[in-house]
């Protein structure tokens, strides 16, 4: 059966890590029709639209969808698209690999982000010229379907005893409240174990002891910030990637942006986006290919060659051909 | 002219670490009248209440309130204190002391934290068996405030050429677009640098270089979560101090919570309340006592005593004692 892989590199360095992703998909031999669209700041320039109906409607149909990074219109492209795939958590991975410098070597997490709603739902308003106000949206629905999610992704695999939920429902007491409950509920039923933790707490002891986290589910921005936070913890936005996932689709694109200052010098790491390829092949239930698009990336890793970012000077080409050799 | 200071001391270490800093003050010869007042989850076990209206109102006349620590009921407690003083601004220092262990040595941040809107206006309803909601409020004019002392605060003093912006504009537009415009054009009117960066972006690039930060003007719940993310950098929280300040009150608390693990052992670290107490001393004009009180305790911090959450082995009285005899 072939598969539609959407492919939007977007602008900056997006356009050379996503071709280097699409090298190694290649690589692997398997049934994949590539179609490929715009979106971003380019375009925007170009044409007054960041994200093009056309654009949309692909990422809404593909099977999965393979994205870059975008610049200044980052929200207005990856937002919509989210949304295009129905996607109702992002995954996302932040695990220090061995041999690159880390500030907490120990770090290896995996977010589970809930994708739709928080104060991403996206309700403003200015009230009077002082006053401007943003209706946060929490729904029972939402949560329960992260909750199942993070009950299944623990239990397929022996690696997870369980997970933590992370949330603010000292403060937020309806809101995170009915996200905390409702997610406890779900894995109480299912027999997983949780704990909680503040999400202010939880920033102060994932930097002292990342070792004591392993699975986070959390609302909309703290998964953005926090997984952004555990990117900071093992050495910077290169190397993380993740998974917007739907029932049907889903969207894969490295957490990093544009690098302004390296883009179109090709020099730029593409490792966060191959991982997040390996994501996307684990969707599709390639799960061999996965895992060896994973080991060579690894191994890459270790043993290089390296781009500028992790201290080597090879190209993005050097080590996306490095990593094709491993497969 | 005497101060009265009202000594709210809470549940846990509070009991403990409180004392020990009205023991600093009282050895400055100050002409301060000590009130002491009960809140937290002790009180309210006994009486149901948490905060009773004769706490709040101590709060609310004196001219400055030194609180401890409080613990399931820390929200009810705190959040009322904070509004009980008018404060409209948490200052939130996050500093690495020389010989203590830190995640990120150089890190050396002040936070200032908007300290009454944002999700913390507190406006939930559940609209329907699914559906909870939560208003975030930002004004204008809490807005300028924040931004007045901001630029006041770095003024005052060599150290500070401008102050960062944290915000997360890009997906709550108009609500942190006008906490990021407001302050902006309040420092431009004032002759102020500033700064901005993305509240996600921060996090992780304050791992990675936090030498490249210095103060930082955020909303509530980014200070919330950002300033705690700081104090796993310096090695935990038990260093933090925090200054809740407004027009004419203050109320000083240390950033750490009831630490029940250790609470009654007497072995709880008594420094970040201490600072909290020498950020009193500046706020009520006693900027000589308040400068060696901060000299006492850094002393202290790289020559011992230590408590044992510093590797040591003294108890918060020789801590306490150690930083009298060094005034
Ligand atoms: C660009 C922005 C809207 C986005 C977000 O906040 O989700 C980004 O920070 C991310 O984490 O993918
Ligand atoms: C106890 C809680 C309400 C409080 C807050 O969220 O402000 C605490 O985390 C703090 O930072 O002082």
């Amino acid at each position: 059966m072939t598969h539609e892989i959407a492919v939007i590199p977007g602008d900056g360095i997006g356009k050379e890590v996503t071709p280097a992703a699409v090298d190694v998909l290649e690589a692997l031999e398997i049934d994949f029709e590539f179609v490929e669209a715009d979106a971003g700041d380019s375009l925007k320039e170009a044409t007054g639209e960041a994200l093009p109906q056309e654009t949309y409607d692909l990422a809404a149909s593909a099977d999965a969808t393979l994205f870059g990074a975008a610049g200044e219109t980052a929200a207005d492209v990856i937002l919509p698209l989210r949304d295009a795939v129905d996607s109702f958590v992002n995954i996302r991975p932040a695990k220090a690999y061995p041999g690159i410098d880390a500030v907490r070597p120990e770090t290896d997490l995996v977010f589970l982000r809930e994708n739709t709603e928080g104060v991403y739902a996206g309700h403003e308003d200015r009230l009077t010229e002082d006053v401007a106000t943003l209706t946060r949206v929490v729904t029972e629905s939402a949560s329960a379907e992260l909750g199942e999610f993070a009950c299944e992704y623990v239990s397929e695999s022996d690696d997870h005893d369980g997970f933590t939920i992370v949330h603010k429902a000292n403060v937020m007491r309806e809101t995170d409240g009915v996200f905390r409950d409702t997610i406890k509920s779900v894995a109480d039923e299912n027999g997983v174990e949780t704990d909680e933790v503040l999400m202010d707490a939880f920033a102060t002891r994932v930097c002292l002891e990342p070792e004591q986290f392993d699975v986070i589910a959390c609302p909309n921005l703290a998964g953005d910030v926090l997984s952004d936070l555990a990117a900071g913890l093992v050495g910077g936005l290169g190397l993380l990637p993740s998974a917007n996932v739907g029932s049907e689709r889903g969207l894969f694109e490295p957490v990093h942006g544009t690098a302004p200052d390296i883009a179109g010098e090709g020099v730029a790491n593409p490792a966060a986006t191959i991982i997040s390829a390996a994501m996307m092949l684990e969707f599709l239930g390639y799960d061999e290919q996965a895992h060896a698009v994973h080991e060579a990336v690894e191994a890459t890793l270790e043993e290089g060659p390296r781009t500028p970012d992790l201290g080597g000077d090879a190209s993005t080409d050097d080590v996306t051909d490095a990593i094709i050799e491993r497969l």
